[in-house]
């Protein structure tokens, strides 16, 4: 059972506000920001370098941390800026040549798309959308149907910016491992929301952020990369700790995920990382996913009953990402009111999901996202919020 | 004049330790560390993303502030996560080709070297190595003469991690202007010692850190890009923020140095970062540069008269990295000593600048490097400390 008390109170914020915009960036708990404030006062003290020596056996830990967070091993893991950064060291490492496929999904985020965009136009690889099923689902059919010799990547969001969906990541892995192609899963929704298990997905790499469902710093984030493919992948950019200068004109790199690291790093946020992940394993991702959910659903009912609302929820088992749109009133305005009722939700622009949001003439949604520490009281405090602008 | 009480005041660690490691990473002064922690605070008060809106005019500041600092343009200053990041996104945007050539000079830093082999090895290019004069500079008539069509870039430290050298880099501007080719700068170690002013260097590309002699907090860097230049730079990796997905096929990058960056950042560390710049503002890099040279010229006078020390610094009016061996007593030894007696310096390993370490046959080196808020007792307090070591 999640001690919600304790936890609460560890979230000093909850008291005031109602904080449903975890899909933007959660409230931190206080031994986060505990974290990153004793490590700043300690730099302080005795200088950057040696905060860095005397913390490492704890900045050690924050890849054993990671490790068991996604059930991989700790020289699998990278610690990098942000999710975008983990997404792209992986993304841009893999070789493409002119006729190569890459796979993706509707609803895949804005950052990935861009970039897939920018490879296609320097290599003359294409990018190919699967199309979703009737549940909005990517459509796991439609996938095995897309392969062939081609197929050099299928690159997918697990969870979606803008909205409830959970694509089926596990049997996107089975196929991808069937026909030995690289599999890159977006999970920045996804960590600290639900249980995530590289081996049950089958993912070959990971990228994830800090600040979302994790309850991390901003400015944080992660790759997780498979032992097996690791050697073969050369980073797209090197310095010296990536790839130590071992002689005059050779570099050798790392063994490890930590090729894709850069030497230098904030490491008060690192911490703050790592004091995030304990404190969610500590919790059990089980208990987590199972309150997440029974929140949203919570949510999703609520509105439901509220004129004008329609929920623009896609999947069979809609995760933590509620999205609405709501007759009569601008997804930013609902924000801004809600705002001034000491309610934090958020918005996701079209712009963010473009392809699903074309097929859906989708306009701006309101966002709302619960979390374990949320209450049902909060859930309800939104709904009566949000009952109490729609029409009688 | 440097009020020297405020700053130390303002730098409580300096009342206990004689810190002399600012090339490593200086202490942070008081305003630096408060606006770090209080943005950590109000992320945990209103969540991430309300603190970076409430936050948005010091944060746009920023840029205000490191452009004044290089004499530059807001536009033409991306934030990054560190230097090294900052170098890269510049340095893997420029284009090359089998036969280019890249030259660079012998000091030059690790992380930029093996980036320079693995851009060899993918296209082609070769990189050639500017001899230096009698005084251990880099040769600008040599630098001179090694100029022809196939010279696609220019890229050195200004002043490398090993030693007191501080390269000609405004002569090597005027080479590069003259022939048109792109000039790349690594001023890591020179922001926040000495005046910079890209329009007096003639640097297209700067790239800096803020932990070392800014003060500025870890996991922070800045690059600067000539806006005549930015437009043709395509970054070698894009997100929606660098690049916003304007429609299905085509995403427009943009118009700014923000196209090296990406959407998600440590907004406190930016803030420190700001702050740090403002300070260094605040007591005008005149002066620091002028108290910088007096300590680390004083450091070099008593290290001259200690039997068995080498000075191992380069370059007609070396800066504040004072570089050194010590007969007898390997570097690690003689940090660790110094730190016993509370005095903290450095070491500098030849595999950071292996090209010079070769030539000039290093071991590694003691690094000592002060700053405008250390004082001439604790110079002479490390003094002291190295002639209690030396034989009698």
């Amino acid at each position: 059972m999640i001690n919600i008390d304790r936890i609460r109170a560890e979230t000093p914020a909850a008291a005031r506000l109602a904080y449903l915009h975890n899909a933007g960036a959660a409230l931190m708990p206080a031994p986060v920001v505990a974290a990153m404030k004793e490590h700043i006062d300690l730099e302080s003290e005795i200088g950057g370098y040696a905060a860095a020596d005397r913390e490492c056996d704890r900045l050690d830990a924050v890849y054993g941390s990671v490790a068991r967070l996604l059930n991989a091993a700790p020289d699998e893991i990278a610690l990098v800026e942000n999710a975008t950064v983990a997404w792209q060291m992986a993304f841009y490492a893999l070789p493409f040549r002119k006729g190569d496929r890459i796979l993706t999904a509707e609803a895949e985020y804005a950052a990935n798309y861009v970039a897939f965009l920018q490879i296609a136009k320097r290599t003359g690889a294409t990018i190919d959308v699967v199309p979703s099923d009737a549940s909005g689902e990517l459509d796991i059919e439609a996938l095995e149907r897309m392969i062939d010799a081609r197929v050099k990547l299928i690159a997918i969001t697990w969870v979606p910016t803008n909205g409830g969906l959970v694509n089926p990541a596990a049997a996107v892995g089975k196929i991808a491992r069937a026909h030995s192609i690289p599999y890159l899963l977006d999970a920045c929704q996804a960590v600290g929301q639900m249980a995530v298990d590289v081996e049950a997905i089958g993912c070959d790499m990971l990228s994830a952020t800090g600040r979302k469902f994790l309850r991390g710093p901003r400015g944080t984030g992660f790759l997780y990369v498979r032992r097996s493919l690791l050697q073969q992948l050369e980073p797209p950019m090197i310095d010296h700790f990536a790839a130590p200068w071992v002689s005059r004109d050779e570099y050798r790199l790392r063994d490890d995920a930590r090729r894709f690291e850069t030497w230098e790093n904030n490491y008060a946020a690192r911490l703050g990382l790592g004091a995030a992940v304990d404190y969610a394993l500590d919790i059990g991702m089980g208990p987590i996913e199972q309150r997440c959910r029974l929140l949203a659903d919570r949510l999703r009912s609520g509105l439901a009953s509220i004129r004008g609302i329609t929920i623009r929820d896609l999947g069979r088992t809609p995760g933590a990402i509620v999205s609405f749109t709501m007759e009569g009133h601008e997804a930013d305005a609902v924000v801004r009111s809600a705002a001034a009722a000491s309610i934090t939700i958020g918005a996701s622009d079209p712009s963010s999901t473009r392809i699903d949001a074309e097929i859906r003439a989708l306009p701006p949604l309101v966002r709302a996202s619960p979390h374990y520490y949320n209450t049902e009281a909060e859930i309800d405090r939104l709904i009566d919020h949000l009952a109490s602008l729609a029409p009688r």
